[in-house]
């Protein structure tokens, strides 16, 4: 079995390729190669016993999304995007990859022909949703993304689910939530200060919180996210049916409920590091965000993630940080 | 007031100028000049009290739509598309025009910047929807569409309200009803039964119905539907909000019902036209079609359409016909 990553670089490409790596082979066939491809050139995973070829390049340019499918892979992860901050500001860049280079992946499967079906699984967002909203967002809720970013992704969704329709490959679309306790430095994404009040104090080091503590989230932990991707590789995909966007499980809580967590994991000198500092602009942000989802599809579909903040904490403690936590 | 109309052709581009042309003005302001375009060449409308200009061109190819816009019409009436039948069999024409057409159009006007900001109506279609359905479906009902049709549609929505969000034009996408009774030849929509079902026998002549008389549909006349893109052009966009996809007002009711006020009108002569000649082929595609909707938006935003089928026929015999029908 042949697998592609597009977006191997990121940090979900990552841990997906390690995981893959890790595990020899996907829904029981042996693993006989893997391609990572990203903007900036992606490193192989750790100890992969199989080969790892490594590329780097623009995808949304002419030809290249042809040259990155011409080897016929079995199971293609579209993970390469501008994220929401980047699409807003730059209008243009944002439709050229999220949605351009989306496209063009697809055209290039559904030109192959020849009985080429790969498994594709797109990686969408919560974000294809806009406000307002009801107290639980359900599986029929309707799209009116409020961004350019939701924009392409919704888009990316419809484009899915037609491409599929007609047999041109076999698209299974992931609504991702929030990924926390999100690994690396902190960044100045709106959404950061949900993993930073979490990863820095954790690791001994003080962080920001922008927000009031009763802001809700929607959250899975990076492992949870592998697994989403791993589930949506190997599932029987005709359980689907013709909507093949999934909003996906998660955990909905609040900073409050984070903090409570993080000070039954890690003691209330783990919790004094985190800072208070209300940002209006932040807040304002924030309140347009998806708080909570009623996921029973992606839940029947067999679809799973944590189900308490503590266990996303405990996540994020074996996964990164040694099982250690910063005295 | 400068108008541009895409699609100007078509029967709903050509009823619009005619339309125009008697007028003389539109939400109170003098048309100075009016464009027509199409892929085929546009016959200007009679007696006009404006110059009217008429080009042939296809729209998707590079530079044309900067070429249609760079006059900077205060008004552009988006009808140009590839009907859902020959979308479907044709792909990639499909996409070419209804997606990028679409987006080329929207992208010239951004590019012109300079505070240019045109009201741009877009029509859009219920085929945003697919089965499985409520029995009538809301403004707050998911696009899933079931055809590559649809999908463009649903796209050009999406497109047409982050354009608007962003401020590059004042964009109002109508997703109109099915368009009965359709005057001129058959086109390629397999949607085209339900007009023929009227206008053949009300002229003498016979038509086919290829699906059984239970099956529900949603029209509204062409008469209704130049109101609603007269209405588009000239509202208060303000009150439309970040949604900017319309679900019109229609008349929902059967083939039998369609067939019992055409006995009203036209007596057993006009109704013993119809020759039942069921096909496998377009019961499949219909049956996957909404059969109702409750547009209390449209409505509480002030779009109007007929109550009654046979309001529709009579449309029809008043405009089309002279007032007379075959004997």
């Amino acid at each position: 079995m042949h697998i592609l990553i597009l977006g191997g670089a990121g940090m979900l490409g990552r841990k997906l390729a390690q995981r893959l790596a890790k595990d020899g082979h996907l829904g029981g066939k042996i693993i006989s190669r893997l391609t990572l491809h990203d903007v900036v050139m992606p490193k192989p995973p750790d100890a992969a016993g199989f080969p790892v070829a490594c590329h780097e390049s623009d995808f949304s340019l002419p030809g290249e999304a042809e040259t990155l499918v011409a080897t016929r892979p079995d199971v293609i992860f579209h993970l390469a995007a501008i994220v929401s901050g980047e699409a807003e500001t730059d209008f243009e860049k944002g439709y050229r990859i999220n949605l351009d280079g989306t496209r063009q992946l697809y055209e290039a499967v559904r030109k192959i022909g020849e009985g080429y079906c790969p498994r594709l699984i797109f990686t969408s967002s919560i974000a294809v949703f806009g406000a307002p909203f009801p107290e639980a967002i359900g599986d029929e809720f309707f799209n009116t993304p409020l961004t350019s970013y939701g924009t392409q992704k919704t888009i990316g969704e419809l484009l899915l689910s037609d491409y599929t329709r007609k047999g041109f490959f076999d698209g299974v679309g992931l609504r991702l939530p929030t990924i926390c306790v999100r690994p690396g430095l902190p960044n100045k994404a709106a959404s950061g200060f949900f993993s930073n009040i979490c990863r820095e104090p954790l690791a001994g080091q003080e962080a920001v919180l922008p927000v009031s503590e009763d802001v809700r989230h929607w959250h899975a932990s990076p492992r949870a996210a592998v697994g989403f991707l791993l589930h949506a590789a190997t599932m029987d995909s005709a359980m689907i049916g013709a909507r093949r966007a999934i909003t996906l499980p998660g955990l909905s809580c609040t900073v409050g409920e984070q903090i409570a967590a993080l000070r039954k994991v890690g003691g209330d000198q783990v919790v004094a590091r985190i800072r208070h500092a209300p940002d209006a602009t932040i807040q304002r942000i924030v309140a347009g965000w998806p708080q909570n989802f009623d996921a029973k599809r992606a839940v029947s579909l067999g679809f799973k993630a944590e189900s308490t903040f503590e266990e996303i904490l405990r996540v994020h403690i074996e996964d990164e940080l040694g099982g250690v936590i910063a005295a």
